[in-house]
Order: structure tokens, then sequence, then C-alpha cells
């Protein structure tokens, strides 16, 4: 590991700081070096602060000129939420800018860089590119296709179920699993169930975080026909959250009525086969700026998000132990794809171990 | 790792040189070291052959008094299928024997040991035991559960399924785990399926190793009423290894004959539930020094197994690929856990990647 992935290997840390704050926008953080030491850092706290960079400029102790700045994601040339970084850093002294990547947005990619060349400051691109790529995949995707990024998430048994013949479920993964996950659900813009999970186990679907409150995400029930039952956890919670009901017209009036009372936002798709059109649903969340789902759908759900071509992650995490039982319910079921040549092979393999449990993950190549 | 630590790790490792051919007598090496070299090595090659200290001995090109012997098994002190080695390692010379593990066997435990030391003969015990015990499982269950170890290997997809809706499995696993699979083939002494794996897959179930020529286990299909096509690969193959029909009184008695015919060694237990006792089972197969099984049942198999008490080991490998289907097959089916807090819990889980598939492996608590 060399000075600049030494540095950049802290950025990746502090932009993580931003955790589930920044969304829609990425995780960003900042290191400002100089003689061989860390004189500032900073990291874009959540959507509507400060750039990374900015703030490691306010918290500069010292003169910066001469230092060299390092971000995992190239600075902003451009007035959004918040002014362009690039003008910030010419301004600042600053001799030298290491990048991880390249902004995604293909209508901005590359124009910060370039504006900070002309201004005669060197530029370094590419340090830890794959680690800064993957601390933002949910940004890059949701940049360059416009559409949320989904990741499908379950838990089975070492003989992949997802509950008993009886429907027990509690617990099959352990406690540090199911840490991990609500860290996923504090990271996400949103979380994604079938009405059936609503119906049968009535979660809240809160992000319950170990420490510090948590930003609950938006709840996105899917059902097709409003079978919701008004009572639901999800509807009379608390929780800051929203909910989004996603439904075709086969919803009864009277059902539509009640639910938009109670501050349920209700997203009505053409209906395909009968039931909820997935692809157009998350054309719609883009539209909201939900840039992820996580997708705690059963085997119904989740064959049918497969099958949409909608889900870009898979996590599965795997308990050692066996239920058995022929009926027991899997986390993918439907109609199922009939050759094993045609399955869904996932890429990018990775193998964590959570105490006991083993999570596998991996993604969906694009439809 | 200090020295012995050192020689005994080379110890375990020629002792695998006898992979499968020394069943149902345990994976033996030995090293001799003098002056910090190794001078000689052996190992028990085969059933019948000659222990591994007595092939170091006949290995070592010069004198090996006052030299250390390492050695994974305690010296055995008594007559069996060759003379003990202990004699052999007084009469040597040897100043010091370092040996992983006592013997298992209660009859003889200890003695070889208090044998040695009588003959003023340094001995340390214990050196990489835990490794030492790993390496002969199969051996030590043989010895002092008086059953043979069974091991249920499955492979499924990363959504739990061992076959797509239409019932095809070909592949799920890569080639990797398959290669891994025929090496653990070819360390067990049976393979053991249901009949219904024989009348839809008809596999011929031998070894087919990467390399020279492997010794078939011997084949068991379990077939409570005697179904199995007479014009299957399992018995009209030319296998040297012999093939078991564990059945009950239900077999019509024209089938036997025929069976018996052809060289089919029957096996009939009570029955349970109308099916094969497979306790029983591995009661009989015990008495015929069968020392394991690899059992590659269905999931019905696998649940009866389960259910019986009779499995020792589970290894599951994970194809990361998604098939579908909630009429799509499980590794362990059968009526089932009712309460996931009953489930089965496997320990000392162990997870190792074969190219894209991971393999789970941990062991069943003995009932």
């Amino acid at each position: 590991m060399n000075i600049h992935e030494f540095y950049m290997k802290r950025t990746l840390e502090i932009a993580k700081e931003g955790w589930g704050r920044t969304n829609p926008n990425p995780l960003v953080g900042a290191v400002i070096a100089k003689n061989g030491k860390i004189i500032s850092e900073g990291f874009h706290e959540a959507l509507g602060c400060a750039h990374a960079e900015v703030c490691a400029f306010s918290n500069a102790p010292t003169d910066i000129s001469g230092a060299t700045l390092y971000v995992n994601l190239e600075p902003c040339s451009h007035y959004g939420r918040t002014p362009p970084c690039v003008k910030a850093i010419i301004d600042s002294g600053i001799k030298e800018v290491v990048v991880a990547m390249v902004d995604p947005n293909p209508k901005v990619s590359g124009k910060g860089i370039q504006m900070l060349k002309d201004a005669n400051i060197n530029v370094i691109v590419g340090v830890l590119e794959e680690e800064a790529k993957k601390l933002n995949e949910i940004f890059i995707h949701y940049i360059t296709k416009r559409l949320p990024f989904v990741i499908m998430k379950t838990a089975m048994t070492l003989d992949g179920k997802i509950a008993s013949v009886t429907g027990d479920s509690k617990w099959i993964s352990g406690e540090y699993s199911r840490e991990y996950v609500h860290a996923i659900r504090n990271r996400v813009s949103s979380i994604m169930v079938g009405v059936n999970t609503v119906i049968n186990d009535n979660p809240s679907l809160t992000a319950r975080p170990i420490s510090g409150k948590g930003i609950d995400p938006v709840r996105i029930v899917v059902d097709s026909s409003g079978r919701i039952p008004i009572e639901s956890r999800v509807i009379q919670s608390d929780s800051e959250a929203g909910l989004i009901l996603a439904t075709t017209e086969k919803i009864h009036k009277d059902k539509e009525t009640q639910l938009l009372s109670r501050g349920v936002r209700i997203i009505k798709t053409a209906p395909k086969n009968g039931k909820v059109n997935l692809r157009e649903l998350m054309e719609e969340l883009y539209k909201l700026e939900i840039d992820s789902v996580l997708l705690e759908g059963g085997g119904t759900l989740n064959f049918s998000a497969l099958e949409a071509g909608i889900v870009n992650k898979v996590m599965t995490f795997i308990s050692p132990k066996i239920i058995g039982g022929s009926s027991a319910v899997t986390p993918v079921g439907g109609k199922g794809i009939e050759k094993m040549k045609d399955a869904i092979a996932l890429s990018d393999i990775r193998v964590e171990r959570f105490d006991r449990d083993v999570l596998i993950e991996g993604y969906v190549a694009d439809k």
C-alpha cells in the first residue's frame, strides 16, 4: 500500500460516517494531508449539508496551501444543493488532489477534474477505485440507470428454508446477522415487502439500529389488490418514515380513501399479469428520489422481482441449522426457471461470516 | 509453531497418502527426525499393509538410534492384522516418540504409550491433537460408537433448491466442487442413495477420481419395497465395488432372487413406519466393516436419516445462482421439524470456497 492508498483508505473510512443520511447523495469523505500528516478531515454528513471537501476545509486548523486533498469521488463542478467544491479547492491553495473515482453522472463526469487541472492543480485519479465504487454502488446505479438499486435480502436454513412447515421463522439467523441487516436497513432509502408478509408477520419495518437514532427507511408494501389490514403495524406505527402502498386499479375505492386519510402514499401501476408492474414501480420510486430498496419479500415477491429484472444485488444469510419439510417455503418461489443452465448466476461473490451464520452476496447482471 | 508441531504437520500430511485405502483402519503417517533433519518417513498405505511406523523404519537409510519418531496416532500394542508397532519402536533404539492423539479404541487406549514409557522412551502426547482427530474423524467414530460415520452431502442453489421445477439438476455446482466430492467419495467406504435417485437419475455412483485409479466405494440403495429397476446402472456396471440393497420384507421374492443372482447383497431390516430402519441398517454396515457412508440422498431419505439420528456430518455446497420455483425440491424434505428452536443446529462450522461455490460443513450432535 503506497501513501496515496493509505490516505484514501482513511478517506473511504470517514465517508462511511454519512451512512444512511446522504441518500440519494453519495457517501463522500475528504482528507487533507501536508508534510506526511493528516491536518484535516471531513465527510458529507447528510443530504443538504456541506460536501466533504468543504467540511475538511472548515475543519482545518492551519493554512492548507500546498497540501494534498484526498476525496473518494470527483469534486463537483456545478451548483446543486450546495456551491461547487472545485471552486473552493482552487481558492484554498491545495496543490494536489487525489480522487478515487470520477463522478458517474454522465452530465458532469470529468468536468471537475478538468477544472482542477486547468487551475494547475496536480490530479491523480483511480486510487482504490474498486473500493470506492463498491462503497457507492447505490449512488452509481441510481445516477446511471435512473432506477433505485434493489438488494434482495433473505435468511434461510442450511437446507434452504425461510420458515418451518408450520410457518415458524423465529429465528433463523443469529444476533450478529440481524444486527448487520439493521445496519443495511439504516443505509437504504426504502424497505419493500409483499402484503402477505404484512398479513402473516405484521412487521413494523423500522431500522432499529444498535446505537444512535436511525433514520427509518420508507416502507413499501406491494399489494396488487389492496388487501392490507388497516390495523397493520406499518400503518399504525408512529415512525416518521412514510408508507407507500404499491397497488393496481384492483384496490377498492373505500380502502384507498381509508389509506390516504392515514397518510399512506399510493402508487398505482398498470397491472402486469394482474399484479403490480415492478419495473414501473421502480421508475416511480426513482422520481421520488428513492435511490435504494431493500427487498425483504417472501418467495413469491422475490421471484416476481427477479423475473422483472429489478434486483441488482442478492444477500443471503445462511444459518447452519436444518429444519426439513417438503412443504416448507424457500427464499425464491413462483413458477421458477425450468433449466439449470438458465438459472440467474450471480457475479462478484463475497462470503462473510457472522458468528455461526454465513452471508453469501453477489450481483445480478443487468437485463 | 514449535519443532514438534512442524514435524507433526508433515506427519499428518503424509498420513493422507493412504486416503481411501486404509478403511476401516485410520490414516497414519510416521516421520523419523534426527539432529534436526527428517531421515525417514512412512505411512499406512492400505488395509493389511504395514503400519506407518514400520514403513518409516524400513525406509530409513541409516541407524535411527537416538532419533525422534513422530506419529499421529498412538502406536499399536497388540497383534492385529500386523505385529505391534510398539515392539518395533523399542527394538529400533528410538529415544523419543511424539504422538498427536491416543488410540480412541477403549480396549487399547494408552497401552502403547505406557509400554514405550516402561522401556524408558520419552513420550510426548497431544501435539496437533485437534488436526489429528479431524483427519481420523471417521475412524474415531467407527471405533468408539461402533457405527459408520455418515456424511450427508448436498448441493443446492442460493435459493435452496437441489433441482429446478422440472427436475433439472445438471449442474448446480461447479467443476471444482464436483472434483472435491469425488475426492470424498474416494475417501469413504460406501455411498448411499434412495431408490428414487436410482429411478430418476440412474447414477453409476463410482468415485471417478481426477487422477489415478480410484477404489469405488460400496454402493448402498435404500429401497423399502424393492422397486429398483434391474437395468439400473448401479446393477449393470462392472464396478468392482459391491451393491447393497437395503430393504424390508416388502420386497417381492422374485425380485430378491433376480438381484441375488446378479451379486447384489440384500440387507433386510425390520420396517420402521413401513420403511427401512436406518439405525438398524447402520448396525449391519458396521458388522461389514463399513466405517463410513456418504449419503447423497434426495430430500426424503435425507430427512429420514436426520430423524433417525444417523447423520454425523453435513456438507452443503452452495452455488451462487437462483432457480426459483415454489415446487422445486430442497435438500431436506419429509415432514420437517415444526419449530425453529427445535431445528438441528450444526457445530464446528467450516466454510470453504471452491471457485464460485461455497461449502458449509458442520457436525450433528449425537442423539
